[in-house]
């Protein structure tokens, strides 16, 4: 414990007579500009989800690598689930664990283009619950947990970077991973000039507004050391939050 | 004009050598509290459309009048889509429009319950007017505008309701259908006690949290000339919103 | 009363005691020719169910205001459902009103391209009710009314208008609107020639074949008066339509 | 020829050559009472359609023998599919046969519960080929053909049977399996009163009204005389119907 | 009997208080080389389960005709499902047979392309009937027999042909066609040289490595003497096969 | 390199210029036993496609690990995806990256279960990216590893284990995941008894057929040493088979 893939089915079972908790951690695969790892919100969510496992106890699934990230299908690498998919796909997920008895779903959340898709999700999920007539569906609740927003992690970010923190690439997710993946730190030269400002759209006006992936990042202002503050910082307000989620009455 | 259901195609074709824009209401068909009107946000958004549509000489689309509401429907006369449902639905509306000459869509939205599947549909739209090389697909923007999140709103709200506006129900949205249709306006009493603060999950478990649908919010402070004056700030905020969008390089 | 939208969820909770039907009116948004207005079937379809509502003290749904056009889909302004979307949706209003308690569901129509969908759409329904295990899933009925081809109303055109009444654009549908929206009415020369008798497939095909939308009609020889005789026809007959249909056995 | 079943890949390349038509039979696998066949729909579809390849040359798909029956789902041995399953079945047999080059697709129907599905079936599939941008998308039509409704044969059930005809396991229909299939001819007493008049709604209420399956039919007066007359009749009239679609300019 | 559809419904209820079992053919509509027969696939398998039925009294559902033959659709003739449609078929028909009181499907399948697409129907079937709590759905009990895969099938191919039975379009199922339907031998001469060893990709990859559709097969091989031979074994194995499956525990 | 995640989008673009293969390992998150790991399937593949990335220089995605284990829901801890879900989520990530210049799918499979869902998932791809009309769609290939199936992994599973081996829960995949997490060995007693030889079908039954999840396997013979050399064996056979495989004219 706390993973669910290290976890046989009878300590799950053992877990389901303490806690009806599950931490769901959910990224995406899609550039990050020149220097940023394809893999960063998944990374960044995968290893802050461990680590609110680790500080409460809580089982944490398989993470949701491959989100929806429609916006950045025109840069090569990028993996997108339609949002029509990922609604399915996180259905499915919760029939599966709800029937099992798990009952408080806790995302922790890598990329912001999933936000809408996971509520979405949530809000079809809970009635096809009931429609299944699965036993305690009305007691099912999913909370979605963007690491990127928590409020320390916002105020460091704002500290270390000002508005060259930016909306994608930024600094901050960089330097998780650089934190997390030490051997994947990428040196490449940046250009100054960054775009920023324009709304998201289709993919082919997301190339053309922001030809090498940022949104108004400096992605080279990263670096480990930031990535562990901002690491722990994520753990400790998320492990809190998730604490009081329980606790709800 | 500028209604799209009182113009004849010719008027339409005409319009399309102006403008590229649409502005499409949606709402939703659900419990508003005891003296809430079920039709409260579809009524606000069409309504508030249609000033628009004037201001701007934009053609406004009929109202998507029923919309994300399934946390509502253990209340009788709540109508809801699926999300699932409303993502093709308005990928069905889009696609028509698209393949007709429109691009820029701007929906006026009178329900934070459609927010997040919204733009989940918009996201599944522009992939899906790639896949079907529609001319000009990656032309195409939508742009979704809550009336009630207008900052000139939020502000009149806060003025005259304090934070007796709460989140549902709001006397606020009520205001505004006692100015349209004075001859709906609903007298009973209000439990001065109304519940708030508790997320939303599914839809037993917010009926069992807001008994009366209300959710922190007095709805009994709405009157008509409340109601004209969120009316007009909403129009007058969205018209420029609306000018923006089309202006937008 | 009888709108739904400018109902309360406690004034339909008390309908329910009284009643279990519910009336629906669905059009379209779609060409109507040179002078026909896009909303015709939906302006025609909801205000005739509002007039039957009042007289049978029915509560009337909101407007389904777009179907299933596709065969117009080439003339700008026409927007419409998928057959597979639109079954969705039916799919989705009356579970939400069956779970509530409504039995009993009178589709006023205003369009012939919505009737094979919406017949696929209540089987559909009937099935997923049972699969549902809705209390009572097995008394709920619907029906599906044509205003068009109420039989005083097909009297009335032939007797105005004889075989210029054709099937799309007709004058009686253009003199409804133009009775309920006299500043909508709209002046321009028809062309005296209109093509007739050609069946319907694709939405190119159908516009090659009828290329200025109308079918067999002449638009032009409706009136207001015509409109409201058309419009209480229709209000009578579907009224006692609708009073059988709840009193069936 | 003319069954596909029974030919080759070149000769249908060649068959393309000559004609773009294909006939398609379609009928239902449900309860036709105490004495008709679960296949009759199918097995009447399937030999008219043969019958009508046979006079015009033309090449018989293999049958789709399950339909739309849900409402009759509550009797034994009855097998339907879902209207939104049998829309994409249709699309896929379409979608399949006019990527090959065919374009005119005649629908042999032997139930009447298919008749709105495969309406909309029709309407799905021709935006979808346009969708697919399949060359041609545009020539392509289908025409639904029930030999039941053929003047010809209605006229004939009305000599022969009256009002004893009914509208489900008819005679005319058992006789054409009788035709057909003499060694399945059915000896069973049937319960002279036979219920008739109520609407189609769902299943449990279909059986509650129609106890043996039987709507207004006296199926004993069925013989394989008239089916072979029905049979020549339906064929005779089909074809001369296949003609003139094929025709049609 | 055993033919479901020359049964009527008292004669299904009936059968079901002896058996629980069903045999259910599955072909495809698909090119078998110059010589074969498109129909193949559905031919065999209907005719061997007809055969079966009547060596073990069990009653035989309509042939599903059209399968999953996708990788066939460049050849004209072939008509495929989706997988994804095939599985809703799959789920429609034992929904409806389920519900009736069967629990015991044996496919008998004509064609090794639909093999992964049912296993795939089966598995969500039995998830299915868990979700509409369908007494006994954990009673239900699928198999899938490919009648060309019979050890007795293969080792007489073995002997008759050895590796010129190849995979598709093969002499022992061409026999098979030529037992069933002598009036429908096709005499044509076919190319000594016959690709093989390719793996199966899409359609157009499949056509440019099997340019007459042949995988690695002589179909001229076949004789109507070894296709009773083929058929004879087939229906001896796959119904000694059917028995155990009923009998299992 | 060669880790997708680990990877920037100009350094993916580098890669499309040397090879057009990807690796997409793919597992299941379900029960294996009192012993095994509810991850086992997903870690073993993933493993072992790092592996077969190292060795081979090719790119490696991000691991499916929820894949169709709809037999094992009864157990707790398990996730299982639809088929029909599973076949939308290949066809996504495989959309994205055809899109992109990818060809050749390699999928690394641990889990039984899937492989007849992801067969019917890659031939609804090869349609759904014809139909899409992406660029090169006709040189698309997929290809589904098992590394359980490797001859090599075979043969050394029959030498250790004979008949102990089983066919889930297997002491080679256990193994397996016994070198890749030495933390995570679970020292449990396991009934010496296990059953064997039942067909799969739904989730209940599974549960009552194989009461403690294993399906014939004795996991305690697993050891770490015997996990490396499963790997080996497993890295190596289908590195070969990726070389050959990127080779195929
Ligand atoms: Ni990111
Ligand atoms: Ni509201
Ligand atoms: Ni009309
Ligand atoms: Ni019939
Ligand atoms: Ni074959
Ligand atoms: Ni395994």
């Amino acid at each position: 414990m706390p993973l669910l893939h290290l976890s046989t089915w009878p300590e799950v079972e053992a877990y389901l007579n303490t806690s009806k908790g599950m931490i769901i951690p959910i990224g995406s695969t899609e550039q990050h500009g020149p220097m940023g790892l394809i893999g960063t919100d998944a990374l960044c969510a995968e290893a802050i989800a461990k680590g609110v496992g680790e500080a409460t106890h809580a089982l944490v699934a398989p993470t949701i690598s491959v989100g929806m990230a429609l916006h950045h299908t025109a840069f090569p690498g990028t993996i997108s689930l339609r949002p029509s998919t990922l609604i399915l796909v996180i259905r499915d997920y919760l029939v599966s664990l709800v029937r099992a008895g798990f009952q408080r779903f806790f995302f922790i959340n890598g990329h912001g283009g999933n936000i809408a898709t996971v509520k979405a999700a949530f809000a079809e999920t809970y009635a096809v619950l009931a429609d299944l007539q699965v036993p305690d569906a009305d007691q099912v609740r999913c909370e979605l947990a963007n690491w990127f927003m928590c409020s320390s992690v916002m105020q460091l970010a704002r500290e270390l970077y000002g508005d060259r923190e930016g909306s994608h690439a930024t600094p901050s997710e960089v330097a998780v991973t650089q934190f997390l993946y030490p051997e994947a730190i990428k040196r490449v030269p940046l250009n100054p000039e960054v775009n920023t400002g324009h709304a998201i759209y289709g993919a082919t006006d997301f190339r053309r507004r922001y030809p090498d992936g940022r949104m108004g990042a400096d992605s080279s202002l990263a670096s480990p050391e930031h990535g562990q503050q901002f690491y722990e910082q994520a753990v400790q307000e998320l492990s809190d939050r998730y604490r009081q989620f329980l606790q709800a009455d």
